[in-house]
C-alpha cells in the first residue's frame, strides 16, 4: 500500500538534487561562535549552510570537511581587565589541537580567526595551517572600524556608511586610526582642521577613537562577554567571500616587508576580500606617526611570537 | 614607472577569484526579456550573472554557454484581442533556430519558457531541445495563481501569502482554479459553503477567476503588452531552482499519463522545483469537473500540436 | 573659529529631521530578550528602533514611553524538567509591577507576551494591562508551528513555505496539530490516509509532532535555555504589525465563547495580524477530537488562573 | 444566511487597521516614470503605497493628495543627439500646469524631478512650487555618479561600494569629476599620481569620465530611452528620505552663495538627505579648475533661466 508521501508526489527528476551551498563551519559553540553562526545564517540564507563545531577528539573533524570557510572562534575568553595579549599562552596550546585538523578534512577553505588576541592567533593559525597567506584572515580592525564609522558619523550627524574612516593595525587597545586619511565625500577632514585627530585638537575627536577602544571593555564589563558586534563582523567577511564582491574591509593580514616591517606579523590593512580570500592589500599613505604606531605594534606582537613553541 | 594601480594595490592572492556565480541567460530583448532580466538581477544579486541575448546567426551562440538557466521570451507577442493559441504558428519557427543552439551549448541547462502560448511551446521546446522533460519548464500558470491569490486575499482581507489557492491547467481563457482546494489555515471554504467558486454561488467568487483571466487582456489594452508581473514570476521560479529550495510553483510540465491525458501535452500542475528543474509533480485531489476542464485543455493543446511541423 | 562640522557642512533645513520609526521596546535582557531585540533589529533596520529594558522601581519606566509595541520576556526562566504550567506563580509577582508601568507609558502599544507559561501570563497580562483584547498577543504555537512545518516538510522533500500546517492550543505539552486540516497545493493529506496523524497511522506522522513538543526540552538540555527561534518568531509577529500586512499567524487570543469555551483564557489561534494587533481570528473546521483537546487546555490554564491572586 | 467571509473570519479589533505607509507619487506614465515606480516597490516594499499618475485636467489631481514624496517624471523625451538642454524650452509649458496642482493637495510633500534638463527643471519646479529649497531636489549626477564609480572600481578591480568618487555640477555632458578626491581606503589617488584624472595623465583616467557621459547616448542610441538605470538611482534617493537614513548623495540642489555663484542656479553637490529632504550640503574643497567648471554649468543654466517666461 503506497505511503502518504508517494500519493502525494509523483517523482519527475532521476537524482537527487544538488544543493550549491557553501559550507561554513563555526569552530567553538561559545557566545561568540553562536553569534557568528546566527548572522551568518540570516545574512547568507541559502547561500550557506552554516555547522558548529566543537573541538573534540581528533576522529570526530570528519563532520567538517570540505568547509569553503571555517571561522575560529574556539578559545579561552578575556577575563574583565585582562588584556588581549595576555591571553595568547592559553589558546596556543588549543589551536595546535583544532587547526592541523580542520586543513586535513577542508585544504581549500579559508580561515576566519576571531578569537583574540585575534593578531597573534592569526599567526598561529597561518603556521600551523601551512595554508597561503591569502588564506588566512584575522577579523582585526573590522570591527573597531565599524564602531569608529558609527561614531564619528553620528557626531556629524551623517550615516555610518557615507563615514570614509580606518581603524588599522592591532586589534584593541593600540590600534590606529588613521587621521590623515579620514573623508566625507572625498573632502579630508584634516585638510579642514590640521589638528583633527591629534593630540592638541581643541575638538577632541580623539576622544572617538578612545571610545571604540574602551567599549570592547564596557561591554564585557556589562554582561560578561561581547558578541553581536563580532557576529555582524563575521557576516560581512564571509558575504564578501562567498559573494566574491572584492568589497575592502580592514582585516589581519601578512604585513612582513610593509611599513619596514621586517618579521612575519599580522596586522589589519584594508584588504580586498574576493573569493580567494585576500585578493591585495591596499598601499596606505600613512604618517610618519602612523608607521610609527604600526611598527611598534609590529614588535610587541613579535615579542609574544618569537618565544611560541611548538607552532 | 609604476601606475596608479600597482602604487594603490600589493597584490596577495596568486590566482584570479573564480566566480561561484551562475550564469542566467534571456533570450529575447523585448520589453518581457527586459523585465525577467531585471527582476532576475535584483532578486538574486551576486548569486547569477544575467545576460540578454538577442537570437541571430548560429555562430554568435557561443557568448550563451555554460547557462545554468536560460529564460526563452523570444517570439512575437500577442496582439490586442488574439487568443494565446493564435500566436503558435508564427512563433514555432523561431524556436526550431534559437532552441538547439541553445542547447548545444548549454547541455546543462534547465530552460524556463515564456513566449506565449506558452504551454505549446513549453512541448515545441521540450521537442527541440532533447531534454529529459524535468529540465523544460513553462511559466504557465504560476503568474495567473499569484493574480488570483492577490485579488481574493484581498477580498477577505488578508495577506495573499496566507491564503492558498491555485490556478492550473492551460495559461489563459481556460486556466482552472482548484475551487475544492482553496483554503485559508487549512480552512477549506468549500466546506464553509459548497457552493463556492461554482456557478450557482450567490456571492459570485467565480468572478475572482475571471478578473485574472481579463487581466492581462486589460493590461495589454492600456499599454500594449504585460511584461512587469511575469518578470517578478520568473524570478520566483529562478530564485527557487539556483537555491535549490524546493518550493511548489504551478508550472506547465509534461501531464501525459496524468489524469487520463494520453498525449504529450504541457500544462501547469503544483511542481516541487528544485536545482533539477521539476523534482516532483504534486498529485492534485480534483473533482470530475475539474478534470473534466483539463482534459479538455488538453484536447485543444493536442489538436494544435499534431499539426506542427518539423519539429 | 569654526569647528569641523561647520567648515564641512551647510545647513539647509531648518527643523530637526523627525524619525518616522516605531518604537519597539524589549522588556527583559535576559537571554530571550536579547534574541528577540537582535531578531526584531535586523528584520525591521530602519523602521524600528529597539530598545531593552530591565525591570526596576517606577520611576524609571518614562523611557519606554510612547513605545509601537512592547515584547514582554521577562520573567524566571523554565528549568530542566519543569512544566511550563510550574513557572506561573513565578512570575505572575513580577508582572504585577512591570505591565502597569508599561501601559501607563505606551497607552497605544500593542503587548506581545513571550515568558513562560505563555497562555496563562499572556491572560494576566490581559488583565493587568486593561486593554483591549486585540492589542495584548501571546507569542503562543507560532513556534510550534515553525518547527512543525519544518519537520513535515522535510520529511515530505518541499519547502517549508509549501507546507500548510498549523499547531493551535496551549503553547507547549498539549498543544494540538490539526491533522485534519494539513494541505500541500490544497491536498488534504487525510483525504490520502484518512489515518495519517492519528493513533493507528503505520506511517506514524504524529511522531513529528511529538518532536515538535521535545525539541524545546532538547535544546534546553543542550544549553540551558532556548532563545534563537523564540527571537526570529517574535521578529515575524513585529513585522506583520508594524507592516500592516494582515498575515495569518497562530498567536495566543482571547477564545471566551469559542469552540464552547466558557472562560477567559488565551489559547492559539490563526489571527489575522495588521496594525491592529489581532484584526481577526479564524474560525477553525475542527473535528469533535480536536475541539476536546482545547477544551482540555482551556479547563486546565483555568484551573491555574482562577487561584491567582491580586489580578 | 452569512457569507465565507462571515463563516471564516471573527472580528476581533473594533476599528479599521491604519496603514502606516507613506506614499509615493510618480507624475508621468512613461518608460523613466514605470522604472523609477517599479524600482521603489520593490525597494521599498511595505513602507511605501507607490502611485502613477498622468497629468490631466486639475480636478483629478485630488488622488495625488498627501503624498509623502512625489518623483516628476513627466515631460517630453530628449530625441537621438539632443542636448538635454535644448529639452528645456518643450518641458516648462508642462510644469506650469502640474507643479502647482501637485503642492496644492500635498503641501508637506518634498519634490524629486528627474525630467531633463534636471538641473533647469529642478529650478523651475522650485519656483512654480513655492516651497522651501531643502523640499525639492533634481536627480542630477545620483546616476552619473553610481555609473562613475562602477567603471574606476572596476578598472581597479575592486566593488564600487568600495571607491569614494564624486561626479558633481551638471548633470550630463559638462558634468565634474572631483579627481581632487578620489580616494580608496582613505588613500588619495592623486597622491599616488599628481596627474590622475587631468590631461596629461598617461593612465588616462579621464577616458572614465567621457565613458560616463556618453553611456547616456549609448543607451539611447541602443534602445531608444534610458530607464532602468534611473529607477534604481530615485529609489536610492527614496529610501535615505523615507527612512532618515542621513546618507549623502549628489543630488541637484540651490548653489547660490557657493563657490561665488551668485544666481539661483542648481547644480549637483554632496547632500545629507534625511526626513527633511536636503539636511546639509557638504562644502566641498575643490581645486580652482573644479570650480571654475562649476560657475562655468552656473553661466549656461543662468542664460537659460533668465529668459524664461511665467515662473
Amino acid at each position: 500500500m503506497s505511503s502518504v508521501m508517494q500519493k502525494l508526489l509523483t517523482p519527475v527528476a532521476s537524482g537527487p538534487a544538488e544543493p550549491p551551498r557553501n559550507k561554513v563551519t563555526v569552530v567553538g559553540v561559545g557566545m561568540v561562535g553562536m553569534a557568528c553562526a546566527v548572522s551568518v545564517l540570516l545574512r547568507l540564507k541559502y547561500l550557506c549552510n552554516v555547522f558548529m563545531f566543537y573541538f573534540t577528539p581528533a576522529k570526530y573533524y570528519a563532520v567538517t570537511a570540505n568547509s569553503r570557510i571555517v571561522v575560529v572562534s574556539a578559545g579561552v575568553r578575556q577575563q574583565e581587565g585582562e588584556s588581549r595579549l595576555n591571553l595568547v599562552q592559553r589558546n596556543v596550546n588549543i589551536f595546535k589541537h583544532i587547526i592541523p585538523q580542520i586543513v586535513k578534512h577542508s585544504p581549500n577553505c579559508t580561515l576566519i580567526v576571531v578569537s583574540n588576541p585575534v593578531d597573534v592567533l592569526t599567526y598561529v593559525t597561518w603556521k600551523l595551517s601551512g595554508l597561503p597567506k591569502h588564506r588566512v584572515i584575522g577579523s582585526g580592525t573590522n570591527l573597531d572600524s565599524a564602531r569608529f564609522r558609527f561614531l564619528m558619523a553620528e557626531r556629524l550627524g551623517i550615516h555610518a556608511s557615507s563615514f570614509n574612516g580606518w581603524v588599522l593595525g592591532e586589534h584593541g587597545d593600540t590600534s590606529v586610526p588613521v587621521w590623515s586619511g579620514v573623508n566625507v565625500a572625498g573632502v579630508n577632514l584634516q585638510k579642514l582642521n590640521p589638528e583633527f585627530g591629534l593630540d592638541g585638537d581643541k575638538e577632541d575627536w580623539k576622544a572617538t577613537h578612545k571610545a571604540v577602544v574602551d567599549s570592547a571593555y564596557e561591554v564585557i564589563k556589562l554582561k560578561g562577554y561581547t558578541n553581536w558586534a563580532i557576529g555582524l563582523s563575521v557576516a560581512d567577511l564571509t558575504e564578501s567571500i562567498i559573494k566574491n564582491m572584492s568589497r575592502i574591509h580592514p582585516v589581519s593580514t601578512m604585513v612582513k616587508d610593509m611599513y619596514g616591517i621586517g618579521e612575519e606579523v599580522f596586522l589589519s590593512l584594508p584588504c580586498v576580500l574576493n573569493s580567494n580570500g585576500v585578493g591585495s592589500v591596499i598601499n596606505m599613505t600613512l604618517t610618519d606617526a602612523e608607521v610609527g604606531q604600526l611598527k611598534k605594534s609590529a614588535d610587541t606582537l613579535w615579542g609574544i611570537q618569537k618565544d611560541l613553541k611548538d607552532i
